[in-house]
């Protein structure tokens, strides 16, 4: 509580730093007479076609843009003259709910996550994602959004000229999408930046203060979410000018919070018990709800990041849906062979798997590729989660084992699968005799360094602040009932009185005596 | 059981009243050859673009049909030759799978109540929001669509004429949405109906009788919601012509919704034991989940209500995301401060408060206005739920003091926030010098009256029938069992036959000694 | 354990025999140039033009198809020359998100039995229906969809020309959807296969080994599935050819799901301890979690079939809604006549019923149709489940008292209501003076022919191999332990190690000295 004041003053700091400008600007105008007044992005339409052709090759974002603005083109051919970008109803539509679709995935994540602790840390688990999405949704509007996609400075951030949402209206913004109003492109974006956040408390489940967690959120996004986002896919970014290929986030998004969550697990340590006492997955039927959600969610997280409703959605579709079934079976066949049983954990952990294999390579790779990946992802991932133990951290929830390992091999795999016969604004891998792996190891190697090295230094001032791990006593009691005075399901527990602990958990601490609790009505 | 007789005779009635001159008539024609009969509506479509244009301050709903005819029009204007209303396949498809968003509300609305009531009420809590889209939907087609959207009489109520949806087919109804079928503008309006209906469930859920909670909702939405509908969305009804803005349902859905449950939770009085016996939510990741899904599918609420896949939807869509995300964030630290902790279920509900002030203002504000009604929605709600014990009755979920205060304050707020940059068919604030703040406090006076009033007559019916509450035993034995026969977790407890009640209250009741439940195998 | 080795070695010889002529040839051009090569299709688009017309009576399925060709059509008469196919955004947009949704079904069809079984088999429960999705998509894209919907022969099958989507790209087949690009056809066909095999699994819960059921599955799948759906829904399938009509699966889904589902129930034999042990639902509220989500996703199910967004697509989701909802009013209706209370599972399952019946039906008949056969659906199939009992099988969680009694009825009613008022592309049924109630009853006696001797057949080879059912022992700890080696809630326990029973379950079956349990901490 002493700290709170000090937690509320330094985001108040943030808003003032980088949100206030936004006020003092001209609010965006999500005008309905966008059709009369888009004349003026005349020219900038020009430039945007100008511009893809020249970065045919390093721009795979910009692919369904370009393709958009080809078919414009081709539309204006006919008509013998040049045609502003102009918002398409069916790919606006289409983003639209493949925003939402996004968005869905972090509920679904505190849930497959939450599924996963122990009964007295599920809330707290469900909480690391749903307030990701308050806290990012809050930030990118003020400055996060301007940072990772505004006007370059230098390939390494955007400005601060779109704080605030200023000039992100109604009208598309050719760079990004020229068929999307520019706020439905916004939206998308801001929905990747919010589960990359909740993607990391996987690692350090069931021991951080929510203070410290609050934080610690609060600055990595800013301070290495945006940044990397830039980085990859602002126009002007540095590896986004290098070549190197991700579709829909394999590096920005996987990588960045798996290695920050392993970097997190590393320095906060081992839950206490660890390997002395079993830790089962409370409730694995959420789990496998939440791994539902987030493979739902998926379509629009990898197919939606066509920025269109054509054929190269269409191929990420197939190859994301394909994937995660290819993983989920490799996954639980290779349980069935080393440990005799396929589990249904297995099946949940192996589709998210493969997943996030996919993803980066979604738009670039053949149906029959994703199912190669997709086996490969189970199998790599599997062993990654079966040799934890043995490498000493406790990455609780395998933020790092799926994301971090999934999606290094995502990257590699795009650098040896990816094709352009499946999309020509893409690049040629390994396989098909280009030289885009190195491209794609050099980005991974960025990410690697840069998410570490960050997350470190972040973790140093908030555990300055705050202290991030909870007091053993915190931890013993659980995090539910000590950092939000609440509990998951106290209805089904034997207690005397409204704040209990459950029937296992008072036995085992002896808090209140068991004879009592059961005899004592 | 006796009283099912009267019920089911009552149910019957309005089916024969209503609905059964629907089977008069020839059904919708949703004919594949719409493109070469659309000639037909030709003339409709001009009208309306006349109407549309003599009624733009006054006629916030028609902003998307507007700009789709606007934009027909500078297309015909190309070719020199008028064109008809036409389905666009894009905004057709976004209000369709919007639809879906909403309706899938109304279960998630389900788990948000169900997880914050006790264990023995959890299903009959469920049920009042599943039986909802049961119930609504069949009404909807036999008349209610017809008397809340049907040809107006003196700005009080649509016609039987669409009755069974006669005329509701695949042509687009240019008065409402030139761009969309008729029949999925009333399929997307339904939803609204049907949440409308459940939101109401909260205030007296733990201790209403099925029946007479399926009457109440009959006589409700039929004599509450559908003229209500109709004043604020209808064409021709008196608030949509006096010029108050409500994009999404801040009147007719939050407002109407709270007020009713308000009134309701006075009637019914206290539960047993409330302020006595502790009543924690019993399953707050059920909660958490139901937010969760309740987010999503506003998306569909409130970007969907631009009717149509452009700008507007996208910036309803920033302003929606942003007010709950930063509601959320406000109603946790305002906990922070004042209790010490801050809790899952009020980021839940926080979020919950943002949308609905947000949900009148959504395609009218500014991104960081809706960030400022955000933050005032977080902190003005949790206040309202902590005043609520001082004020005497039980609102047990907060369906007045979310819906009714969120939704009263939304209306308030979008008079001072609106602005015509953002939306030229909207009108402009008092922070933007207008004069809209008196026609919301007008909408809004309105809508307390019709819905308090109605719902006490409609109160009084319902319990002269079937006597509303339950019985003191039916109450402590729980709902469940009482109204329904089932148990929402039977192999969770301890038990010694299969109707059996759990521990803890076996033990509270008495009922069945415990001893013997313990040891008696 | 020892037979895994065998189930491996099928599984892979199914993917040699299938799938590896996938590799050989040169995979999909999913190319983002489609716009420059879609010439080359042009003297398809025309054959298909031609095709269409004369099929017009006997192609339902085709209807939206045709309806965009005939668009297109009337747009190229105004330019006077003929148009090749092209993707449409908005229909595009609406198939890949409907795909999402169908695909979400299947997870909430997991939580609609997970629901519905004893605690100790939740797992494996959820396990059928998650593994499905991942079991049918690899073979989907091996050699399914080329079995289903490849070029025709003997009006039986599919070639293998498509394995391996094989010229399953970006550019339309406009065989079956004109404005789509054709992987996005194929991959929302895919979700119907997976929710079919998934269906079955309702009717063998808590007693199938789940070696065993995945090798069913393989075989079903592929022997009885693919060719069932190239009958109904390939181009030159006898029972297109033959004018059954089947909007969205009544027989390929419903009937032969239930079907198969009750020859497997009576072939494994009645659980132990039915009618003696109550088995009542472990968890209703996730049962209608998982009902919310069936009704959500069966929007893209039903209006998703009209493969555009437009105005069939709208009236398929105004009967789809309402005929869920009368269905579910009267079950509960009937359920409150007949026991004296309206149960939650009753609301639930009678919407699904009605959602089964309306399947076939979505896109032929008038709203006030949907409403009778809504009514007729939730009385018919309460009936089914109620007889149950009586009949001597056990179909546990009545597959087959929904999927197929409801499918049979909606296959019947489908002849009788259908109208082309509705459809031009339909057909008139008894009640508009059409013949179609024949060709219904053809349909629907093939598949249940075709579904249960194949059924029959498979599960003997299955048996053979590795005797369906589990052993007497491990049906009596759960199939969760026993074939997953996990818990679903193993914190809600009382126990004294990790691997434990729940209370009730241990009492029961004396494997733990209860008293020790309660006492020995």
């Amino acid at each position: 509580m002493k700290r709170f004041a000090l937690l509320a003053a330094i985001l108040l700091l943030f808003t003032c730093l980088f949100g206030l400008p936004a006020f003092a600007d001209e609010p965006v105008k999500a005008d309905a007479k966008a059709a009369v007044t888009e004349t003026k992005s005349d020219a900038k339409a020009t430039d945007a076609k100008a511009t893809d052709a020249s970065v045919k090759e390093t721009a795979p974002e910009a692919a369904a843009t370009t393709e958009a603005v080809a078919t414009d083109a081709a539309a204006a051919a006919e008509t013998a003259a040049p045609e502003p970008p102009k918002v398409d109803t069916g790919d606006t539509a289409f983003v639209i709910l493949s925003a939402a679709l996004v968005m869905l995935m972090t509920p679904g994540l505190a849930l497959f996550y939450g599924g996963m602790v122990r009964k007295k840390n599920v809330l707290s688990t469900i909480m690391h994602s749903f307030i990701a999405i308050g806290l990012v949704s809050v930030l990118w509007v003020l400055y996060g959004y301007s940072l990772a996609f505004g006007p370059d400075i230098n390939g390494l951030i955007g400005s601060l000229s779109w704080a605030g949402f200023n000039s992100v209206g109604a009208d598309p913004n050719p760079d990004y999408a020229a068929t999307l109003p520019h706020n439905v492109f916004a939206m998308f974006q801001l929905m990747f930046a919010i589960i990359t956040v909740a993607l990391i408390s996987g690692a350090f489940a069931e021991r951080m203060k929510f203070s410290a967690f609050l934080l610690f959120s609060a600055l990595w996004v800013s301070l290495i979410y945006f940044p990397l986002a830039h980085w990859v896919w602002g126009v002007g970014g540095w590896l986004r000018t290098l070549g190197a290929l991700d579709f829909a986030g394999g590096t920005v998004v996987h990588i960045s919070s798996g290695v920050s969550g392993l970097v997190l697990a590393i320095m906060l340590g081992k839950r206490r018990g660890l390997g002395t006492t079993p830790m089962p997955p409370h409730q694995l039927p959420m789990t496998v709800l939440g791994a539902g959600l987030l493979w739902f969610g998926w379509f629009g997280f990898n197919a939606g990041s066509a920025l269109g409703a054509n054929g190269l959605a269409g191929s990420a579709f197939v190859t994301t849906n394909t994937a995660a079934a290819a993983a989920a079976m490799a996954w639980i066949f290779a349980e069935w062979i080393r440990q005799g049983k396929p589990t249904v954990l297995g099946a949940a952990s192996g589709a998210v798997a493969g997943l996030v294999v996919i993803t980066p390579a979604a738009g670039f790779v053949t149906p029959m590729s994703s199912i190669i990946m997709g086996v490969l992802a189970g199998i790599i991932c599997y062993i990654a989660v079966v040799l934890k133990p043995r490498l000493g951290y406790d990455d609780a929830l395998d933020a790092f084992g799926i994301h971090g390992v999934g999606g290094t091999f995502g990257a590699i795999a795009t650098g040896i699968f990816a094709t352009t016969s499946v999309n020509s604004l893409g690049a040629d891998g390994l396989l098909y005799g280009g030289d885009l792996l190195t491209k794609q190891l050099i980005a991974t190697g960025a990410t690697y360094a840069f998410a570490a090295v960050g997350t470190f230094i972040i973790y140093q001032i908030v555990n300055a602040i705050f202290k991030a791990r909870v007091s053993a006593e915190d931890e013993e009691t659980g995090l539910d009932i000590s950092q939000h005075g609440e509990e998951g399901y106290p209805d089904f527990v034997v207690h005397g009185g409204i704040s209990s602990f459950s029937f296992v958990e008072s036995s085992a601490t002896a808090k209140s005596p068991a004879k009592e609790m059961v005899h004592g009505h």
